[in-house]
Order: C-alpha cells, then sequence, then structure tokens
C-alpha cells in the first residue's frame, strides 16, 4: 500500500512512534556518530572528540625546579647539619635556579633560597642534607606519555584544550557538526521584515528551530520559503538531502488540502509515522529518504518547537555520539487543575513561582498559536495518555524552560493586569538583571485568593467598596483576615471607554451599551474593571443580559482593546494607555486607585524590596507611566495601609 | 607610595580582595554594562538584550480561521437547528476557508467543515448557529503591538528570536560583547606545537583562558607569547588597552626576579590587589589602567583557571548585563580528610562517585601545575580561611565542574592501577557515550576497603595470598567478610622490571636491587604490586632497607615507568605496558591475576552489565589489550568467584 492512498493521520502513541522511528532508523544505518574531523584545538570548545586524546609527550618533558633556591647533587650534601654547616662549590656542586627552571645535567635536588646561606660568589652553605628529589617537578609529573588524556565521545571543556595542548597536541579528531537543513514550507509564509499584507504569515519558526539546532551543537541551514506545491517541496529536499545530514520541514505536515509534507517524504523513501498522539504536535512525519531522517513538523509554533524537541534534538545529539543531557526537573505544587484527554499525551506549560519556599506552577494558556505564552513560560508538564488530568494541589515534574536560580529570584505578581507593571518588569531587570517579575493576569479577586493560597508575593488590585466608596482595603480585610498585608500604592489610573478611531459609534457612556448597533467586550469576573462596570450597571439599573458581548470576557486590558481594534466588539471598560498603546480613542469614565497588596512576610525581601525601590525612588520609571497618559503617580510607592 | 618600592606580595583574604577591586572598578566607572549594538534577531542566540524588545506589530495582524470550515457572517445564522436547518448562500453568506486564511471582510465567525453540509455549487445548509468570532484566531491573540516581548538585560533564547520575529523586528538590540586579551608572558614559553628543547613550557593556559572567556559570552583576543621583559610587556598591555574591555596577563604575577607584570600595571595605571590569601592561586593582580580591568593571574594552569572564575568571570558578566549563574552543587561525603591552613581559602579539587545512593567526594592531588587533576576533577570544595581542615565523613558542599547526570552515569572504579583500566573507560564511553569510568588509584587492598565503605562500584585488584599462592579471593573474604562480592577476571598480566633501553644497568632480577649503583622506585603499600614485591625480597632474605629507593613510593604502573625514563629511578616493578608506552625496556618476573571485585548490589546494574559486556563480548577491546602485550586475554571476564 503506498502511502498516497492513506488520507488521515495516524493517532500513533508517542513512546511507540518513538521507537518505530528509532528502529528505522537503526534498521537505514542512521543515528550512530558521524564521522571525525580534525580541528585546531583552539577552536575545539564544546566539540565532542570522535577518538580518545592520547598524550603524545609527558608534561613536564623535562624535570624543573619546583622551587626558587640551588640545584645541587643529593649526594654531595650527605652529613650536612645544622651544628656542622656543609660548603658547595658554585657552579660545580650548586647552581642557582628558579622555579620552572629546567634541572642542570647531572644535579638531582633543589634546595630552597631560605635554606642557603651565601658565603662567597663561588660557595655557598647549607645546614641540612637534601633527599634526592626534592623540589624537583618530575618528567610526567602531571603528563604520562600515552596516558588517556579525555576519551572519546567526550565534549571538550577548555581545561582539555589546555591538556591536549599540554599532551603535544595542536590538531584533535572531534565529530563532524550534524548539519541540517531547515525548509519553511507554506503559500502564506513571508520572510520577517516584509511589508506585510493580510493573508502573510511571519516566518519565525525556521529562525527559532534553526536557533534550536544551533543549541544542540549542529549546523543549521535555513533555507528560503517554499510555495505549497508538491513538486518544488521535492526539489527543495532532494537539494537538501544532498548536503545535510537531517532535513526539517516545516509544515505542511497535517493532512489538510495544502499539505503536501508527507507524500513528497513518501515518494523521496518512505514515512513511517504520520501523526502521534501528543498535543501540541499531533501532524508530525517521521520519514527517512536516502539514508537520511527527513522529519515533518507542525507550523504552530509551539506544537513545532515541541516536536523539535521530543524527536529531532535525540538524533542531532546522537549524530555527535552524545547523550542528551537530562533536562533539569523540580517538583512543583500545581496552583490549578488541567484536563487532559484520556489517551493523549499531553504538554501543558506552566509559569512557576517560589513562594515562602513553595514552588507552585500555574498553567499558561495552551493553544499552539501561543507564541508568547512559551515566551513566558518556565517548565513544561507533561500529562500521560492514560491521565484524564491533574488536580489542583497535586505534585508535578516540571521540565525548566528557564535555570533554576532565575526561578528563585523571580517575584510572582498576580492579579490585575495594568500596563504599568510591564514597565516595572523591565524596569526591574534592568537594574537588577538577576531578578525577574512573573506576572499572571487573573483579575484583582483572583490576585488577593492567590496571595490568600500562598501563590504569589504581591497582587495588583483595583477593588472598588461599593458601600465605603474606598479601593482594596475593604476587600483585603474581607480575603485575607489572618495575613498581614501591606498595601502600597502603584498609581492612580483613568478608566474608560476604548472605541475605534473617531469613536463611530458614538459610546459616551454606559447607557450606550444597550443600544442594538453597540458590542461590548467585557472583563473576566473578579477583575476591579469588571466590579466597576456591574457598578455603574447596577447604579443605572441596566440589566447586563441587555448589553451584548457582556458574556464575551477578555483578561487584560490589552485583550480588550485588541477586540476592539479587530472589531470583534465596538468598545469595552480599559485604561487610557491600552488604548494609546493601539492607537484606539478613549471615553473616560472613572479614576481608581491602583495598588499593590503584599504579604508582610514578603514585604521586608530584598526582592520586594528592590521592586519597591524602583515604585519609590526611580524617577525614569515614574517619567515613563507618565508619559503613557491616563496614569497619576502623585501616590506612587506610598503605604496606603500597613496591614 | 609607589608599588615599586613594594617588593612581596600581601596575603589579602579573597572576600576583601573581592571588595576592594569591586570598590576601585565601580570608582573608575567600571562594570556596568557595555553598550548595546544593533544585530539581525537571527544572529542573536545567547546574546544579551540591551533595551526591552517591545512589539511593533500585533500577531496574528489580522482575522484569521482557526479551523477549516467556511466563514459566515454570526447573525445569518440566528435560528438554525437540527430540526430547522438553515441555508446560507455561497459565497455572499458563507465562504470557503482553511485554517490560518484571513477572514473574508464582514465575516465574523467560522463553522466547522463537519457542521456544515453542501446543498448544491451555491448552498449550504447549517443545523445550529454560530457565535461572534468563533473559530477565529483574532489580530493580536498572541502578541499586542507594544507589549514587552523581553526585557532588557535578557538572555537570548530561540524562542525569543520567533517572538522578536513575529512582532515585527528583524533586529535588536544586544550587548556587545566584552572584548578580553589574553596576553601569555614567560621567556620560557613556546607556542604549541613548536619544536621542544629542555627549558620550554608550551603555552596552553591562553587557549585555556581564552576559551573560558568565550563560555562567559566574551570575544577573546589570544596575542602571542611576551618575553619576559618590563618594556615589551608594557608596549603590548598598552597596545591590548586601545582595542579590548578587560586585559589578563598569565603570568609574571609573583614577585620573583623576571615577574614584570605588577610593576608594568601600576606604571601604567594602579595596582589595588597583589597576593590574594588563597590557595592555589595566590600571586594575582587586580590593577586598573586606562578605565579598564587590567589583571594579571598565576601561571600554574589550575590557579590560572581558578583565579579567572574568582576574579574576570564576574567581570565579564557585569559587562555584559547579566548577572553570573549560580554554580550548580551538591552535597557529597568526603571520604579522606583534608588538611588547611588557618587563614587561608583553600579550593580543592574532588572525584564524585555516586554508589549506592551516596555521594561521595575524593579528593585529588592538590598540585597546583596538576592540570590533569583539573581534567579529571568532578567538582570543587572550599575550606573556609577560618578552617584547619575538613574530617573525613564530613558533608561538604562540591561545585560541580561535570553535569549532575554525567556524575550519576559514572562508574566508580577505586583500586590498584592497570592501563586496561584506561582502554576499558575509553570503550565504555565510545559504546555508551551517557556512561564514564572514574578510576582512582589507591592501590589493591585501598580498593577494597573503598568497597568496604561502599565508595566504589567495583575494584581492581591483584593481591597474592603468600600461603595459598591464590590471588584476591582470600583477601576480599578477610576484608569484606559481610559483602557479597563477585570476583571477574579482567587479564593476566606480566610484571617485571622496568628498566632503561638496553637495560643499561643489568637488572635481572631482585638480587640486583640491592647493588649500590641501582636505585629502585617503589609502589605505596597495599598495591598489589608493592606485595609481589616485599614477597620476592622475603623470600630471597632481602633486607629491605638494603634497597635504594624502597622508600620512594609512586601511585601507578606509568609514575614508576615516568620515574626510570626521568633518571630519577634506575628501575621499578610494573607491567610491560608501562615499559612499551615510554619506551623503556623490561625484564619479565612473574604473572599475576588481574581481577575486579564487584559487590554484588552493583554487579546486575545496567551500568555494570554495560561494563561487563564490553569486557565480556567486545572483540575490539580484546583485541587492543592484546596489542598492548605483556597481558593474557584467555580468562578475560570468567566470573572467578561468585562472592
Amino acid at each position: 500500500m503506498s502511502y498516497k492512498q492513506k488520507k488521515f493521520l495516524s493517532n500513533t502513541p508517542l513512546a511507540e512512534a518513538l521507537q518505530i522511528y528509532h528502529e528505522a532508523l537503526k534498521a537505514a544505518g542512521i543515528g550512530g556518530p558521524l564521522p571525525g574531523e580534525r580541528i585546531p584545538v583552539s577552536d575545539a570548545l564544546g566539540r565532542v572528540t570522535s577518538e580518545a586524546g592520547i598524550a603524545k609527550i609527558s608534561s613536564p618533558f623535562y624535570h624543573s625546579a619546583a622551587m626558587d633556591g640551588f640545584a645541587v647533587k643529593f649526594i654531595d650534601t650527605f652529613g650536612a647539619a645544622e651544628t656542622r654547616p656543609k660548603r658547595l662549590a658554585v657552579p660545580v656542586q650548586a647552581i642557582a635556579v628558579d622555579t620552572g627552571d629546567p634541572m642542570p645535567d647531572g644535579f638531582d635536588a633543589v634546595i630552597m633560597i631560605e635554606d642557603v646561606e651565601k658565603v662567597s660568589e663561588g660557595e655557598v652553605e647549607i645546614l641540612k642534607p637534601a633527599t634526592p628529589w626534592q623540589h624537583v617537578r618530575l618528567v610526567g609529573e602531571d603528563i604520562v606519555a600515552t596516558e588517556l588524556i579525555i576519551p572519546e565521545n567526550h565534549v571538550i571543556r577548555p581545561v582539555d584544550m589546555a591538556a591536549m595542548l599540554a599532551s603535544g597536541h595542536t590538531m584533535i579528531m572531534v565529530r563532524k557538526r550534524p548539519r541540517i537543513a531547515v525548509i519553511p514550507t507554506g503559500t502564506e509564509l513571508v520572510e520577517p521584515g516584509s511589508a506585510l499584507i493580510k493573508g502573510d504569515i511571519i516566518d519565525f519558526n525556521s529562525t527559532m528551530l534553526s536557533a534550536m539546532a544551533t543549541e544542540c551543537g549542529a549546523t543549521p541551514v535555513r533555507r528560503s520559503i517554499v510555495k505549497d506545491e508538491a513538486v518544488l517541496l521535492r526539489q527543495i529536499i532532494q537539494h537538501a538531502l544532498l548536503e545535510s545530514d537531517l532535513v526539517v520541514i516545516n509544515a505542511g505536515s497535517s493532512a489538510g488540502r495544502e499539505d503536501f509534507t508527507a507524500q513528497v517524504i513518501a515518494d523521496l523513501g518512505k514515512v513511517y509515522v504520520h501523526g502521534v498522539n501528543i498535543k501540541p504536535g499531533k501532524p508530525v512525519i517521521l520519514g527517512i529518504a536516502q539514508s537520511k531522517p527527513v522529519i515533518g513538523i507542525p507550523g504552530y509554533p509551539v506544537s513545532a518547537a515541541l516536536t523539535f524537541n521530543l524527536f529531532i534534538k535525540p538524533i542531532l545529539y546522537a549524530l555527535q555520539g552524545r547523550t542528551m543531557p537530562e533536562a533539569e526537573t523540580v517538583i512543583a505544587k500545581l496552583s490549578r487543575q488541567v484536563a487532559s484527554s484520556l489517551g493523549q499525551e499531553e504538554f501543558i506549560r506552566v509559569k512557576l513561582g517560589s513562594v515562602s519556599g513553595n514552588l507552585i506552577a500555574t498553567p499558561v494558556t495552551r493553544g499552539a498559536g501561543a507564541l508568547m505564552s512559551l515566551v513566558r513560560a518556565d517548565g513544561i508538564i507533561s500529562v500521560p495518555a492514560a491521565s484524564e488530568g491533574i488536580a489542583a494541589g497535586h505534585a508535578v515534574t516540571v521540565e525548566l524552560l528557564r535555570p533554576r536560580y532565575e526561578i528563585a529570584n523571580t517575584v510572582v505578581c498576580i492579579g490585575s493586569h495594568d500596563n504599568a507593571l510591564d514597565v516595572l518588569g523591565n524596569f526591574l531587570k534592568k537594574k537588577h538583571p538577576e531578578l525577574s517579575l512573573s506576572s499572571a493576569h487573573v483579575g484583582s479577586l483572583g490576585g488577593l485568593l492567590a496571595l490568600k493560597r500562598g501563590e504569589a508575593h504581591l497582587a495588583g488590585t483595583h477593588l472598588l467598596d461599593e458601600e465605603t466608596g474606598e479601593y482594596n482595603v475593604g476587600y483585603i480585610k474581607k480575603y485575607l483576615p489572618e495575613q498581614k498585608t501591606v498595601l502600597v500604592n502603584l498609581v492612580y489610573r483613568t478608566q474608560g471607554f476604548i472605541v475605534r478611531s473617531g469613536n463611530p459609534k458614538n459610546v459616551r457612556g454606559f447607557e450606550d451599551l444597550v443600544r442594538e448597533d453597540v458590542v461590548f467586550v467585557n472583563r473576566q469576573a473578579g477583575a476591579g474593571t469588571r466590579l466597576l462596570t456591574d457598578l455603574y450597571l447596577k447604579r443605572l439599573r441596566i440589566d447586563p443580559n441587555r448589553v451584548k458581548g457582556y458574556h464575551h470576557e477578555e483578561f487584560t486590558h490589552m485583550a480588550v482593546a485588541a477586540a476592539v481594534v479587530s472589531g470583534a466588539a465596538d468598545t469595552g471598560l480599559a485604561v487610557l494607555s491600552a488604548a494609546q498603546a493601539l492607537g484606539l480613542d478613549f471615553v473616560p469614565v472613572a479614576q481608581e486607585r491602583y495598588d499593590l497588596a503584599i504579604p508582610e512576610q514578603h514585604y521586608a525581601t530584598p526582592m520586594l524590596q528592590a521592586l519597591l525601590q524602583i515604585v519609590r525612588e526611580d524617577r525614569e520609571f515614574r517619567k515613563q507611566i507618565e508619559s503613557m497618559g491616563g496614569y497619576d503617580v502623585s501616590g506612587m510607592g506610598k503605604v496606603i495601609s500597613p496591614g
């Protein structure tokens, strides 16, 4: 049965897919280490030895003085004693040497300079005898010719380079770097920097995949974009096969109308697996052509990165005779439950926060198209095929995407979103490169609940108490009664209706939201902005169900602005900066106080103090916030309530 | 007081030296991050951002279909139901779209292909209404223009490159790489590959230091070797200052006759510290000239590497706006006591072994000139200035020099040394790149005692029982009575006298060792070869005190051979391969059995089985051992005693 007849993707379990492909590669004689090449030792950092490095010469290769002093023949020193000093003739019996000097022929010991008394130009006196070879660095003391310096399949470090040079080598045999062709395919793809028209997709995957290959020690060759045409694709793959050890096609790996990758690979060789039961990343193609691995990976960036790691990285390591370094992992507590389909292995990005000694993992957006979710993720957890999900509070193993120490030095902010937090995060990293701010946007109330559960160091909050008219204080008393929480003002900010340029629907106030021609976009329950919306609707006795789009919820000001700019909605409540950022108009509604709520136990930590110092003292920061518009920074950094 | 007047090194404590220099650099305005440069995003892997990356465009920047199906206007779909299908005119009300296609203008939802029934070319039928924007990927769903992609001082990863491209950038601002000049000085230094004469020292340090700088993200410029002449050195440093951000001079940093480095730095600028109370690495010079750090580091390779890490690495990171990654550390149990001078901070290289779940740290040779000790070390422990040493059995914090997983995958062999073990270690890494063999040479008896203490997976042993004439079995019974230990033969080997070519002293047997003109080199107590020596001397009734050099002990066969080749001794007992390796002659004395003793709990582990498979089945291995001469491989891999 030829592959062409097969129309749909298979649903091969991950382990089985890896096994099938591993055996196919083995049968085809692929995957063993590439042959070696001879390169200068000085260029060998990070390369992998293709044969053992054996010492050609000893080091040192001559006896040398190990101390400043006089070289002597130990036999001449017999009998010297404090009570019976012995005199030696210079230079017949004693010769001045510095550390490192070769031992004069026939001399076999060194007496330290401090143990020698000069009697005259021609004579020195010693008070005790020398032992044979004392203070002499013997031939081969460090390296003996013929000894093993570094074994085969060893990743070369600076000290290995030194030892190879010291043992007489200037060249070294290392594995060739695997050459990997990365072929971006898709009629809709355009090169980065192109003038964009609707329907274009910037090809950023091939640069990402090339960089990932570089990280694995391979030499990537990024080819030009190939249109979705089988004949063209075939030509390019054939050409790439000639000059590469591995070919990656991205994408066209699914089974849609314009997905030719599988068909072309099948024509050129054989497809062993098409479709793996993982999420994201299902439409993977594992093939072999002309005795080389040819792999099609999906187009969504998160899928592309994940499948590269699962299927391509191990081959690149094997081609170099290297084992893949084990991924660094940590055990963390899952903050929210994760649902997953039975039978499918699922990989979920998480944010990590180290709060009061507990490591908390919070799942982030799952969309395979969400590149930023990968940029912002700290790690990945895998939900096995046999599982339907993981409950909140469970311990999970997280594969780290950032170094462990970075995660320990991250201020975790969960709560309401404000653009000022992005700016604060950047200033923190600018002033303290060792620190990061990670902010998750779950609304003001969600932030306070995260503090209650011990999942965050601080929460951004703007919760208006309907009865007292006061922001935040009452909510903190109510939701965090047992926790002393310091409330620090970040900004006062203007909330208003975001509308398209020129306000075409003429939105002036909440009354306009019930109009037949106005579509609203709301914020999620628990968001301070949502409370503000609900408060105004209540005051004006407007039934929320009469507001079109009331149930369309977004999680950030920017997402609300994006919904308006996109036409998905006509208006939504957000801060001025969000409108300005996307060139939208803004109809002010209210000024509100946006505070940082910080549990007392975190408040005094160096990390939080570094953050607060920026809030309180950094003029540049203050200026940048003001320049964004819609902010009043007069109270910035003031303690509203000491907790 | 000018520096020139100061003749001797100071003994500044490490923390104080770092503090003094840090403040001097700060006062001179050095150490902050270098300015940025604009480079293509595609070249930015591993570089550090010098300003925040802010999205220029949204991604996607147009609405697109998130499913294959039909784009519709949701308002046209009102009222559709299973019982009341609704028909839509193509292409007025419904337009076929594939995933990723831009949404046609005025269309605001997608109905999945499986939910659409084709009625005719001009009409499709649906059974339920669409909701607004269902299955549509909205503008900015991934990235919203103006949002922060990556902050300043961020080390760029592949996914960051993708996100920068996706958000409209093709160029990115990154910190310039610090340029570091590495100047090797020393009249005795020669370039690697030179024809060597006595007194030459191959300059390998500058290559090692350059590679270390590369690992820190800097661009090293290795200068030619400079003779020990103050005027020359001054010119070179002046020139290097013009084109570098940091200058390193190696060495001439001590206070000897030909040590000009400190003087020249003082002439060009100022020396802040000369001499730090650490071991190794004391003669360090921390200076500043023309507003640039100028650092002199000692010539011994271990000292050079250590002082680079202590004093130079932090500056290179700061120049890039990066924090130094925390060194990876493990807690291990010290197997032998370590003595150290009070007042001096000492850094000690250790080998690490993970045996039965215990991590054991064993100190290795301390000589600062012992490059191989650094090549073979797994980690470094620091003995604080306030301590006189650390007792055996204590828990110590070890800074790792090799990845953690490599240490976990290392077979630890402690005991007698045989060259066949080097070959075995190389074959193990060749066949199983994930595994390593670490062998420490403490003699046969030391090996059995290491097994007893649970510090090794196996021991190489050749202990002849004087009474039974049997090798090893009796010793294992005696020293490991409670431990089932499998004894596997590795080789039978010939022991004999190693003599210089042509046997000039005409050594024929043990009787010759008492001759006035013959100097012997012995093995350490507990070595099987030592037992053999002592047994023969006893049989021949020779008083060991009559053997010149009897008390000169070496730890390996190779060291014995090296002592002979060097003239330090005329002969010593060792195996043939050691003689052959160094082109020496050999006078056979006895054949002995060299076995591997393996405690039962390790015997069946995959790591040991991989090792034993090579011993038992690998023909290439067997061939290579045979080719070394002096070995009988007929029993290779046979179980001598099952324990």
